[in-house]
């Protein structure tokens, strides 16, 4: 671990001879941070030296086709001996980097010498020392013979001339900016290499779509009886989904269901004839998570589902559910992937006493070699089949390591394929998915409703896990139909809506979101009649043209999110305050150089979460975060009312939940 | 990484079949965390599987000499996954320790069994699970004959039995016992090995006290000259020191003393004649760093104080303040470990433009193998003489390597070296100085006054740095004079002795503390006429005689805390909530396996942090986490005073500033 420069003394040290400490971006457990295509990431470190003397901090990225570039990273005012700088990773793939710091023996001569200097103490000595480290600069071979020719003319100005002279150096922009530009390097230390894995961008942005093929083009026949729909039939919808703006079009099972204890509506016991029963009961005899259901088509219908999506900018993202019905060909081919029990039955999924009688779950200890090959298979066919996203279910019910294996090796093959892990349970769990691969992940974003939750779950998610942890934020599932949505009336959809498509760069909608679906099952938190165990039969068009959809706020939140690279951004989230409890602010920010337009990219949002009241509040920005001075005032548009106003530091605002909830600005003119 | 019992899969994956993640204690940066023999040591891991089956986590311990030992934790009940349990470490040396995670197979099935049979569930498979796992574990050759015999007649009871023979076993506390002494063990996982260094207890513990030997049996002559105290005078004053309550006693440099620029009284630039200048303008034509001031005595009478103060029970600490006086053998012998200007001079240490002209500073970086060896033989000449512990003055000032390297030198040598930092600077810089190895650190304490300050201050230190960083609480140093303790009257010195020595098992006074010395120079932190720069007489027998001196609360505070081994804990500060902003509620305890006396230990500490105010207020306890049930009441005994008062979660106290500020409260009669 020594460095150059170093004293040959005995033993291995961790510190360089200038502490290089918490480097960012960095995983909980060693795993390797993520980021995506476009993404700004900060890069951070604790650099400190000895006594006053003042020292640089670079960043050296290796990019995956083995570029190297050079950050500048500067110090924050803050007393924390932290270092950072943004870089936006333009290329797919395993990154490197380190930090490096260096002893800047100019900055430091400078800096004493303006003060010196004026207050004349060692007035000819600080000429000589500024004489020598610039004598020195123009030694170093790799400086352009012009910068060598100006640096010697200095150094001699320096060792002839006066304290006039040698202040007028010391204070010389010009010559700050040539070390600034190649600093000279002394005292050189350097942290290991990292790695950083940067995906694709559908890894980090999106919005997504979820619905069940089967009930599109659903139709009840004379005698009660429903056709259900197919690919053929589901594809008509795929056009409007596009029109609506989405990226991913996500289905739930598409395999054969099992019959054997197939549960009936709202997850009874008992079915009655036509209950197509769950999507999650995989396997029948027609085949298993490699097969189709016959009900929905044949794998050339997939494949031209699949096809159909493409040309309509829609990526199609399937559901791995790894279990089984009783039905499943595993079942007789692999018992030993199953548990047996001393009776020879197999043990069904339970969570004592209570049973699942139409699930068999899979167990990855009998036969670890043969069961990560079947699973590796399956989703490897998908992929043949034109599937590069895969929604997960339950991975928390499975071993971590599976998933660490499972997702390494496929992405090996093909580092385009993206899981979604599908896990609500305890954050350590949650966090160790993500951490093992999970390239995104469901969060707590549904259960997170008062402006103070939403502010702290943002907050979290946007910052401090956000180097291996990507929140989908689904704004409901066929799942989860939440108090506040079931309470809220149609207000809480728009609002709910507005704050997951502009907080976070992935959002989800399931089906029927639009349509303000609110019942619940009595007592649950999902809809009653579950779209799990029956066809639902929904019309889109007149929901719309009878203005009782959301499709058109929907079209609208897409525009803007397309339109904005500021939130197409995870890490840029920032809370601001207002003095209401119910009015949460925040903004997402992207600076001039990364937005490709040559200026910022600047929104602000303030949503009443409230959605049973109008709010009138005062809203207090730091604008100083998108470089606008506190006290200057600016323009804002609306984006989804076009109203244009004057704002700055302190604003007041208005919020109805029963007209407008939301305001989405966008900053103006900003230079 | 892959552990026994799993997959033969392609890879090496960092996550074990169960996962085991942040296992503590560490320490950022990958140092090994440190540790006192008697230290109760907090050990935790993040621990879980996939489902619903019961895992077992275990500690395994080695110690330095080879034991090993398992210790079984706990999993904590609030949904983190985290898993602990605390051990004290009561041998000397590096420990290693791994954390161990197992399906308990037998708990899953005794949870499962005991809902199931009561529901009238699988009831005959449950038995025959049972005389399963029964069965396997009565084959396992290291149990012992005795409890084979009884888990096979149990697993045949199982498999013949009925509901209610296998819901007396799920239920019984015997068989539980036995697998929870010795489990059976199935998917295997185990962390890495970890190494924590245990130190000797002096480096966690002590109270410490500081002077100048100059200044003891120091005499005015009739002529107004004086004569300065030597070691043999010093010597004198052992006795008292030790009669407090002292460990150690901490003695500013004892060097030859530079006379070029040598400052005057009050950190002036001329002297009078007779001004014994700064102990830290170290080095004369006498000597440098391994010599004995003459004035002080020859290196045998610096032995016999030594020897004195062993004889006392007290360990002698010395000053190592790396830097010369221009007079310093060194700067004649090794010009190259200083900076020298382009004029030929060596630069003074400075602070641009201010300039310290009795001081070089060493430049670590000309001849690095040099001085590092010199530095070496300096520490081991003083570890000869009998010294093994060092305040290190401003280590900041050095290269945080130099530490590392020099204190694994010195302590592979002899581990009872002991360094205390003291580094005044920013937080970065003092927890790396900890984390390359100093065992004791000067910390923010005498800055931290108010209730809300305190509180956040000790809880940070007692738990967040504890891994690494063990705070000395000195109330205050010669260069430290605070405004509390300035503006606060006797009451200051008061709360802060007390607080200092209960919120932490390492504390320290300078001398005249207990004189109530606290006349600052105008507009600074410091005493006027600073003892660095002249002598100081003091008469502690007539102070204490007058009613004048605090040496009689430092000898009650140094009783205590021998009595009570809850106050020779650093992790065991708890915070407790008062209604008053002035009034600071702390307990420490420490449970009865760790006492030595089988009984518990708790001490309360309630402090009016206020010195100008009465403060009548109610204090609420967290009873329970010394096993106190919330609303029983209890005895607590005032070790100050000998009161004795029925307390219980809710209490009343009055604490007058100018009479008793401060409750230490034993709690009695605890089961």
């Amino acid at each position: 671990m020594r460095q150059g420069g170093e004293a040959d003394t005995p033993g291995a040290l961790r510190t360089t001879r200038i502490p290089l400490l918490a480097a960012t971006p960095c995983v909980p457990g060693g795993f390797a941070p993520k980021s995506f295509v476009g993404e700004v990431v900060p890069f951070s470190v604790v650099a400190f030296r000895e006594g006053h003397d003042i020292i640089g901090v670079q960043l050296r990225l290796t990019s995956p086709t083995g570029d190297v570039s050079l950050h500048r990273l500067s110090a924050r005012a803050d007393g924390t001996d932290t270092w950072s700088t943004s870089v936006a990773l333009d290329e797919k793939g395993t990154w490197q980097f380190r930090f490096e710091a260096f002893s800047d023996d100019f900055a430091t001569w400078a800096h004493a010498a303006e003060l010196k200097v004026a207050a004349g103490v060692d007035v000819p000595v600080m000429g000589a020392l500024g004489a020598e480290i610039l004598t020195r600069a123009a030694a170093e071979k790799d400086r352009p013979a012009a910068e060598r020719k100006r640096l010697l003319a200095d150094a001699a100005a320096l060792n002839n001339g006066d304290g006039e002279t040698t202040l007028a150096l010391s204070t010389d922009p010009e010559l700050a900016k040539i070390f600034h530009n190649r600093p000279l390097i002394t005292l050189h230390s350097a942290t290991a290499e990292h790695s950083l894995n940067v995906e694709r961008v559908a890894a980090g942005v999106g919005s997504w779509y979820e619905f069940f093929p089967r009930s599109e083009g659903a139709k009840r026949r004379k005698d009660g009886s429903v056709k259900g729909g197919t690919f053929r039939t589901a594809m008509k919808r795929l056009p409007e989904v596009a029109a609506m703006g989405f990226d991913v079009v996500y289905l739930v099972p598409v395999h054969p269901i099992g019959t054997t204890n197939r549960k009936g509506r709202n997850n009874t016991l008992t079915t009655e004839p036509g209950d197509p029963g769950s999507p999650y009961a995989i396997g029948a005899p027609e085949g298993g998570h490699d097969a189709i259901h016959p009900d929905l088509g044949t794998p050339q219908d997939f494949r031209a589902f699949v096809r159909a999506a493409e040309k309509e900018g829609l990526e199609v993202a399937l559901d791995l559910a790894l279990q089984a019905s009783p039905d499943h060909p595993w079942v007789d081919t692999h018992p030993e992937w199953f548990t047996t029990l001393p009776d020879g039955t197999i043990a069904y999924a339970e969570n004592p006493p209570k049973k699942y009688q139409d699930i068999y779950p899979l167990n990855f200890d009998n036969d670890p070699a043969g069961i990560y090959a079947e699973m590796l298979r399956v989703v490897q066919y998908w992929v043949s089949q034109g599937v590069k996203i895969f929604r997960v279910d339950n991975p928390h019910t499975k071993p971590l390591q599976f998933w660490e294996w499972l997702i390494a090796t496929v992405n090996a093959a093909d580092p385009d394929v993206i899981f979604l892990a599908e896990a609500f349970t305890r954050p350590a769990v949650m966090r160790a998915l993500a951490a093992v691969g999970f390239q995104q992940s469901y969060s707590y974003f549904t259960w997170r409703n008062s402006k103070a939750e939403l502010e702290e779950f943002l907050t979290t998610v946007s910052h401090d896990t956000a180097d291996y942890m990507r929140p989908n934020l689904f704004v409901n599932t066929h799942d989860i139909l939440t108090e506040y949505l079931q309470f809220g009336g149609r207000a809480a959809y728009r609002i709910r809506a507005c704050i997951a498509a502009t907080a976070g760069p992935i959002y989800g909608v399931y089906a029927g979101y639009e349509l303000f679906e609110n019942v619940a099952r009595p007592g649950s938190e999902e809809n009653i009649d579950n779209e799990k165990y029956e066809y639902k039969f929904r019309n889109w068009r007149e929901a719309e043209e009878q203005g009782d959809s959301l499709a058109p706020l929907l079209r609208e939140l897409n525009a803007i999110r397309a339109a904005h690279p500021a939130l197409r951004q995870l890490r840029n989230f920032s809370a601001h305050w207002s003095d209401d409890d119910a009015v949460l602010v925040y903004s997402k920010h992207l600076a001039a150089p990364f937005t490709g337009t040559g200026t910022a990219d600047t929104i602000i949002v303030v949503a009443n979460v409230d959605p049973h009241s109008v709010r009138e509040t005062t809203v207090h920005l730091d604008t100083t975060q998108w470089g606008i001075p506190l006290g200057d005032t600016f323009e804002v548009e609306d984006l989804l009312t076009g109203a244009v106003w004057t704002w700055g530091e302190h604003n007041y605002v208005r919020l109805d939940a029963f007209a407008e909830p939301v305001h989405i600005l966008k900053v103006k003119e900003q230079s």
